[in-house]
C-alpha cells in the first residue's frame, strides 16, 4: 500500500471528522457562552451603556460564519467561540460608532446607544467595545496563528471604516459609479462576513487556497445579500418585508437601483430622477420611482447582479476540497441568503 | 568551573550587550523611519484629517520609552520600532477622541482634528488610527511574543479609556479622595508610560520580575509626572512654564492640589474654596485659591507626594538585575521628569 499524497490527505480528513453542527448548534453553542456576560464589573455610565447595546443582541451573522468554517475545516469550534464573539464585538462597535454619525434614532429594536447615553459616552464605549474585540481574538490564541488572525482582522476593520466613509459620501453625489458602490458595500458589509469565514479557516487549520475559496465565498455572497437587501426595499412584499416598501426612495438613499437606473437612463431621463427626489408626497415619489425603474430595466439588471455574485459564491464552495456533505450548512445559508423574502 | 545561575546570567548579559543608545539617537531612529510616513495612500477626507494631525508630531515620550526598555535588556531596537510606532498611535488615538468629548480647540499647537474636519470625521479618524497601532504592533511580530504584547496592551487601553471617564465624571463632583484621583491619574497617563516600557522589556526578552520592575518604575514615575504637572500650574514660573500659572484655578480643575486641599479643609474652608471658585477675575481667583492652598499647607504635601512616587520609581529602577551604566538613559529621564520647571 503506497501513501499518495491524496491518501494522505483523505486520512487527515477522516481522523478530523465529527458530526457537523447545524447552525442552531452553533448557535446554542455560542449563546451559551456569551448570553448576558458582562464585558466588565466596572461601574460607570460607559460600561452600563456597553451591557445596555450588547444586550439587545443581533442575529449572530458573523460569529455563526466563523464557527461554521472551522467546523466545515474540521477544528474545534469551541476553541473559536472566543474569537467569535471578538467579531461581533468588531461588528456592535461599528454600529455603535455609525449611529453616532448617522443620527440614527433606533438599533435592534430599541433607542440607539447615543440617544440614551449621549454622544460621548457613546464615543467611549464604541472604543472600549473595539478594543474588547481585540481581547476575545487574543484570548483563545492557544494553539493557532494569532499574527495571521489578527492582520486579516486589521486590514478587514480598516476597508469597513473605509466603506462607511464612502458611503456618507455617496450621500452628497449624484454621479456615483456601480463600481463605487459595488466597492462600497463590498468594504461596508461583504469584507467582515468573508473575514469571519476565514479567521474560522485559520483557526481550524485550512490551507491557504482554502482559505482564498472560503474568504471569495463570503465575499461574493455578501455582496448578493446587499443587493438583495437594496432590492427588497424597492420590490419586496410590504406584508414579508416588515418596513414599509420603498423607505430608501423615500429618503433618496443611494442604491443599486438607483445608480443603476442612473447610469442607463438618458438626459431626459436623469431630469426625472431628479425631479422625483423632491416629490413631498412619499405615496406619490415611490410610485413614480419605481416607474422609472421599470422603464429602465432597473429590477431584472439588479436580479441579474445578484445572481452573477451568488453564483460566484457558490462557485468557491464547490472548490472547497472537502466532501459535499459538510457543506450543508453554508450551503443552506447561502441558498437562504438568496431566497429571502425579508 | 561550575556554571552556576549567577555566572550564566552574566555571560547571557555580555554576549547581549551593545553600545547602549541615547535618547537622542533612539528619537532620530525613530524619526528615520516614521516622519512624514501615510498610514495610508487612500484618498478621502478621514484619511486627510490623520495625515493633519500625526503631522503635528508629539514629543515621543512614548515610543521612547519603549525603545529604551528594549536597549536597557539588550534587545534589538530595530526590531522594536513598529511596536513603538504602535504606542505613540494609541496615544494619538486618545487625543483625537478625548479632544471631541473636551470640546478643545488647540493640540500640540493646531486646530484639533474635529474643529478642523468635522466631528464625524474625527470618530472615524480616531477609530482609523487605533486599528492602525494594533496594525503596527503586530507588524514586527517575528521573534516575540506577540500575545503578551497585545495582553498588556489590550488591558492597559482599556485602563486609559476608563481613566478619560473618571476624569470627565471628576468635573461634577466636589467629593473626589486623594485615592480616587491617583487611580484616575495612574489610569490616565501612568499606566500607557508603564506598558510602553513593559512591552520594550518583553520584545527584548526580559525575565518576569524584570519586567514588573520595569513597569512599577514607569507606574510610579508617571504619577511623578502628573503630580508635578499639576503642581506647575499653580506654583511654577510664568516664564519657564510658558503658559499662565493658575490656568486650572480658573476652570476650577480637580488637581491633586485642589483635591488635597479639600481633604484637609474644615467646614469653613470648603465653604471659602466654594466661594473662591465662583469669583469671576483671574487674578483674583488665582491669588486667593493659592492663599487658602498656602493656609493648608498644599504646596508641601504636593511635593511629598510627588517625591514619594519618584522615589518609588527610582527604587524599581535600582531592581532591575542589569549593569548600573546601562540604566543611565532612563534613570536621566525620570531625573528630567522630576526636576524640570515647564
Amino acid at each position: 500500500m503506497k501513501f499518495t499524497a491524496g491518501l494522505v490527505v483523505s486520512l487527515i480528513l477522516i481522523i478530523k471528522q465529527h458530526p457537523m453542527y447545524s447552525i442552531k448548534e452553533l448557535y446554542q453553542l455560542y449563546e451559551e457562552k456569551f448570553e448576558g456576560i458582562k464585558l466588565t464589573e466596572r461601574q460607570n455610565e460607559v460600561n452600563d451603556s456597553i451591557h445596555y447595546f450588547i444586550s439587545q443582541k443581533g442575529k449572530r451573522v458573523r460569529p455563526i460564519l466563523l464557527l461554521s468554517a472551522c467546523d466545515l475545516f474540521g477544528g474545534d469550534v469551541n476553541k473559536a467561540l472566543d474569537a467569535a464573539n471578538g467579531i461581533e464585538l468588531f461588528h456592535d462597535f461599528t454600529l455603535v460608532h455609525d449611529d453616532i454619525i448617522d443620527e440614527a434614532s433606533i438599533r435592534r429594536g430599541a433607542t440607539t446607544l447615543h440617544k440614551k447615553y449621549g454622544k460621548n459616552n457613546a464615543i467611549l464605549a464604541g472604543d472600549t467595545i473595539l478594543i474588547y474585540a481585540y481581547k476575545y481574538l487574543c484570548n483563545s490564541a492557544d494553539g493557532y496563528p494569532l499574527n495571521e488572525v489578527l492582520d486579516i482582522f486589521n486590514s478587514t476593520a480598516l476597508e469597513i471604516i473605509e466603506g462607511q466613509k464612502m458611503d456618507i459620501d455617496f450621500e452628497n453625489r449624484s454621479d456615483v459609479s456601480e463600481e463605487e458602490y459595488i466597492t462600497m458595500i463590498q468594504y461596508k458589509t461583504s469584507v467582515l462576513l468573508a473575514a469571519s469565514l476565514r479567521i474560522g479557516a485559520i483557526i481550524a487549520g485550512a490551507s491557504h487556497s482554502q482559505k482564498e475559496l472560503i474568504y471569495n465565498f463570503g465575499l461574493n455572497l455578501g455582496l448578493a445579500f446587499q443587493i438583495k437587501d437594496d432590492w427588497l426595499d424597492s420590490f419586496g412584499s410590504n406584508k414579508k418585508f416588515g418596513k414599509k416598501i420603498g423607505g430608501d426612495i423615500i429618503q433618496n438613499k443611494k442604491t443599486y437601483m438607483y445608480i443603476n437606473a442612473w447610469e442607463n437612463a438618458n438626459e431626459n431621463k436623469r431630469r426625472q430622477m431628479q425631479e422625483v427626489m423632491s416629490i413631498t408626497n412619499e405615496d406619490d415619489k415611490i410610485t413614480s420611482m419605481l416607474s422609472i425603474y421599470k422603464e429602465l430595466g432597473v429590477e431584472q439588471h439588479t436580479k441579474d447582479l445578484m445572481h452573477q455574485y451568488y453564483k460566484k459564491s457558490l462557485k468557491c464552495l464547490d472548490d472547497v476540497a472537502i466532501e459535499e456533505q459538510r457543506k450543508t450548512v453554508l450551503r443552506s445559508f447561502a441558498e437562504s441568503i438568496y431566497h429571502r423574502d425579508h
